[in-house]
């Protein structure tokens, strides 16, 4: 299949996605900071959760799934831990107040904890550790979903992918990891399909259980591969586990059983790294270990050894002097929503 | 290779540890304490931080890596951080001493994290998982390590493989989770190269770059592959960079210039969820999610579907009943240390 790129300016694109939101039942306000989000997630290359998503993000409010006017209220205190009730409002909404939330905790008590149950997708959890993260704190967070990959040794879902993100401040940017517990989504697998490529490694099982690198027959049986295999797995049900439990939200198998992906649970963990005794010295700590990374000697002399979100600034300034590509088909659905 | 097993009993391994131990200048009581730790993860089936382990612990301190007689002091407090120097003690004794100090934190404030520099290989991070959510809590948990898998795209060993450990309190047991950034440990590659089997999933690369599931090939490139590949190196990186900052201490690439593992940094958080709003229910929520997991559709007759530590109390069991497995020529060489 072809696919017909175009390159839209980010305000073009924020402005497109405010008045769309407006129309869809939010203020003013918020529908300034969801265009927002959704344009600076495309602009820092995370298309899959920016412009490719909005559309979902409209029609899942469009539904009911999604409360366009609802805030998060807190349910229960306890030092630095908080329980917080999102009331299914926008989850990239709830999920900027829950981080910032934690960062309040974490000034007075060195590490807040917010747990957030009854939200909606965060989209891209990586934007709440970069937001953290530049403001001098470190994150760690994370998100169930749907059930969408079989636990080891089983063939129908039952786990989620339930994104994971670490966040640390780097100078005036940040080292983000952000990254769900299948090896591939579903959405790079279909956009390799598209394309009649293979998975780079092998990324799932066929219907008759071998491994396979064709994407086809993995978006056929369903059966995506965890990261590290029995690892991922485990990982991916302990994420479920804590989420659920501190914020006393659904967990992945209460959310598959409505069919529709809403009413997620969420943790949001920020630590004050200016309370450390070695905080002056910190910046410094991070650069002697990037730069070793930095150091190893590459596979071919066209590898670059990365840290993670190493390329994200490259992109957004490419992005906001070019423009943001996106698929000719996308845009036109999105101009008549 | 033909390798001879033979069963000692609990009982008898821990009075041969402590009398060792004793005559490497450890008090009674540290003894005791050490042994008791080799041997719950002998009894628990981890022989590769038990009785596997036990001469190279002695080793180390022999050679003056380990301090026998060394505990962990206060460097900075500030509300629910601490950060303690290990002052390179017996890690293990190390590790117990922080998690137990990080529930304490836990209990004041929902949410304890100790930060513990110049300490030594923690052996098996679950068991401190183990015994935090025995007692109640939830347990997060990491370390770094000496550099022995590439980064993403490199050749050459710059991450360490990073245990980490998430549990999480389950009746009178526990859901812990405890592993490791590379797929398969060296000691597994070991065993299956003195087996003369092939590892069950490409687990590495060879001298020339290629996946392979051969242990020999990547025991002589040491080209261990990361769980989920750039994923888990990325997860690595980011575990090193955060114990190395939070805890003031060592980053791998410092381990690494040492050539012997020792004065790692670890990371322990404690959440005391008897502080939340949701305790009374806990135990079925974690309940509801097992029960969801363990129903999914195996692939087939023989697999059992199983969270993570699920073995434990049976492995315990049979190895307080029988005696724990131990290979011959390793519990010949312990009764001559």
């Amino acid at each position: 299949m072809e696919i017909n790129i175009i390159l839209v300016q980010a305000d073009e694109m924020k402005s497109a996605f405010k008045d769309i939101l407006i129309k869809t039942g939010f203020t003013n306000t918020k529908a300034k900071e969801l265009a927002d989000i959704f344009t600076t997630n495309s602009l820092e290359g995370i298309y899959t959760h920016g412009v490719n998503r909005f559309p979902r993000f409209i029609r899942n409010t469009r539904d009911g799934y999604i409360k366009p006017d609802a805030e998060p209220s807190l349910t229960h205190a306890s030092g630095s831990l908080e329980q917080w009730n999102g009331n299914l409002g926008p989850g990239p909404l709830n999920a900027v107040f829950s981080a910032n939330r934690a960062t309040e905790i974490s000034d007075i008590y060195g590490i807040g904890l917010v747990a957030l149950a009854n939200t909606n997708h965060w989209m891209r959890g990586g934007l709440y550790g970069w937001q953290a993260a530049k403001r001098g704190y470190v994150f760690i967070g994370w998100t169930n979903t749907i059930a969408n990959m079989p636990a080891w040794g089983a063939k129908d879902p039952h786990l989620g992918n339930n994104p994971f993100v670490l966040a640390v401040p780097y100078g005036r940017e940040a080292v983000v990891l952000d990254f769900a517990m299948s090896l591939y989504s579903y959405g790079k697998m279909e956009s390799y399909a598209n394309e009649g490529k293979k998975l780079p490694y092998q990324g799932g099982f066929d219907r008759d259980g071998a491994l396979t690198d064709e994407p086809e027959k993995i978006l056929e049986s369903w059966r995506t591969l965890p990261i590290g295999y029995w690892k991922g797995a485990s990982l991916s049900l302990l994420l479920d586990i804590l989420a659920t439990i501190l914020s006393a939200g659904s967990s992945v198998n209460e959310i598959t059983a409505r069919k529709v992906e809403y009413d997620c649970s969420q943790i949001f963990i920020a630590i004050d790294i200016s309370k450390l005794r070695n905080y002056p010295s910190i910046e410094k700590s991070v650069q002697g270990i990037i730069d070793d990374v930095h150091s190893s000697a590459p596979v071919n002399d066209e590898t670059k050894i990365r840290y993670p979100g190493e390329n994200v600034s490259k992109i957004r300034e490419d992005s906001l002097k070019n423009g943001i590509p996106v698929a000719k088909n996308i845009w036109e659905e999105i101009l008549t929503l």
